[in-house]
């Protein structure tokens, strides 16, 4: 004989209420109060009654939920396990912890506005973070102007009417690339990806840093790499080999920074004797990697922080004026300062 | 002339439906389809229409949703930052991507039973991970009985009636401490906690390990340190300074490695020459780390895949039987092997 499968009126005789009332709470209808909703989802958990279990963790008390949204760089699947991601991550957690606000880690990787569109419209928060701009800025603007309150981690760009947050990227290449030339570095090269609009930036401040301190801007030395170690590693070898005349490096992020002293010490150089190296973010292993990273530190408690109070705090569509946050100038072990 | 508050009729109107229609779907109630409720939830947002605001991005299209809590380390907070919680973090996301499933971060840490009961009772989602099993054994033991599914990252202990996922920790301590036996080390310190279960187990593998070997065990040699470089690097300062004699340390965590690293240098201690060190996670610092730490390597992606699977794949109770994960020996620069 089998078990026959719970029907609403067990859940209901069980939880002693009316059948109205079972309904109502297993759809969380305001009209029923919390405790009776608890006894009665619990009793459907208990006895596997269907109810909808698509729905996150209602947060009780929580002041607030804001989405978590993180679009896919360039097509390439986006890697969680990236050191600054993570940074950025504790960031936003830390700040949703002290104003107790939940956050929901949605499974979408959006590519496109049409993704996009449907993060937002799938939204039921108090508004999405989008964990990174990608090369979304055309389709940010446009749900902008239709969907719900959203902020996006990234650049600050010409036409943009959403959003974003994010370091002051053109400053931060600046100091880096200005603190190399300080040291009488003559050749430096910029290592980075040359597509997302935070790269872009910080090369815009290599350039200017350049011109500021008299040195001649040499196409050569400006270098392709994605943002993983093994990136700039080959990137690295490759100009070694091709017998590329440089002094200095400006990475792109402390991973680009990495695989370049990885390559040139492999390669019997000096860091930072015959190459100084720069880095960008101030991840954690920067400072414990030998020689210890010189870096451009971003402040991801800060940014936690304004993404949060943004959605939570602005009203109105897009959440706030956009803002730059400053960056700082670490000095360590691979740039002989 | 003040604008008056929008109205459920004037939803209803605008989305030209039904009032009761407006209301089951503000309502999210199955009996409406995604299509419409999705136009119903847009209008109420942009015209401001108080529905519950404090409900999570309806993970539509999500293959499950799972809620993640983070309890906190004996009475401290719990920081979110932690290298090894990032990269555990990292895993659990990544598996919740691959499976399509929505992730929950609750704003609640908790630090007893009534907190746990609150982030189980108030949880609608298919399950919930709490990332830590701090002190709270006898607790979780308890929300066993009653409250839905969860499952645990840590220790399997004795008279357990709820799922843990965690790596084979006496395993791990053992194969640690074996090592740097093989490497002739007679006098062996353990630097970790002796409070959470999981350190405990590692420090249970590393006597087992010394017995093997034939080498005595002096109490003298456990030395407490907490999760962070700093405390790891205050207990080797004063091993140094009262003189206390050893050759190697097993670190309960990479970051007590670490710090026990640094000050071995800052002394003018040779690492591994005068003292061999090996850490336990494999956090990616390690591998960067000059000298590059020798650790015993947490699966983190097979720990998230496993937590999300006895969530979303297994029924009943507590979600399944609980598992050790195998960890790998990694071995680098500071042992010297």
């Amino acid at each position: 004989m089998t078990k026959r499968s719970t029907r609403l009126e067990d859940i209901a005789a069980l939880a002693g209420v009316s059948i109205a009332t079972a309904s109502r709470a297993l759809n969380d209808s305001p009209a029923v109060n919390t405790r009776t909703k608890q006894k009665i989802w619990k009793l459907a958990r208990e006895h596997d009654y269907p109810f909808r279990r698509h729905m996150p963790a209602a947060p009780i008390g929580a002041s607030g939920t804001i989405a978590l949204v993180t679009p896919r760089p360039q097509g390439r699947e986006g890697r969680l396990s990236d050191p600054f991601f993570l940074e950025l991550l504790a960031g936003v957690g830390e700040a949703a912890r002290e104003r107790g606000c939940d956050l929901v880690m949605s499974h979408v990787s959006p590519a496109n506005l049409h993704d996009l569109s449907i993060a937002m419209t799938t939204s039921r928060a108090d508004g999405v973070i989008f964990l990174g701009q990608s090369t979304l800025h055309a389709a940010f603007n446009r749900i902008a102007e239709t969907e719900g309150r959203f902020v996006v981690w990234g650049a600050e760009l010409p036409d943009q009417n959403y959003c974003s947050i994010g370091s002051d990227n053109v400053n931060g290449g600046r100091r880096a690339t200005a603190h190399l030339a300080r040291l009488g570095r003559k050749r430096i090269v910029y290592l980075g990806d040359l597509e997302p609009p935070e790269a872009l930036q910080r090369q815009r401040g290599y350039q200017d840093a350049l011109e500021t301190a008299g040195l001649t801007l040499d196409p050569d030395l400006i270098v392709p790499a994605h943002f993983e170690v093994e990136s700039a590693e080959a990137a690295v070898d490759s100009m070694l080999r091709r017998g590329l005349d440089f002094d200095g490096i400006v990475a792109a992020s402390d991973l680009i920074a990495l695989g370049a002293v990885r390559a040139l010490l492999h390669a019997g150089k000096s860091v930072p004797g015959d190459v100084s190296v720069i880095g960008f973010d101030n991840v954690p292993f920067s400072r414990y990697s030998r020689p210890a990273l010189s870096t451009i530190a971003q402040d991801t408690m800060k940014a936690g922080r304004l993404m949060i109070s943004k959605l939570l705090d602005h009203a109105g569509e897009g959440g706030g004026r956009s803002e730059r946050i400053p960056t700082d100038l670490i000095v360590r072990e691979t740039c002989g300062g």
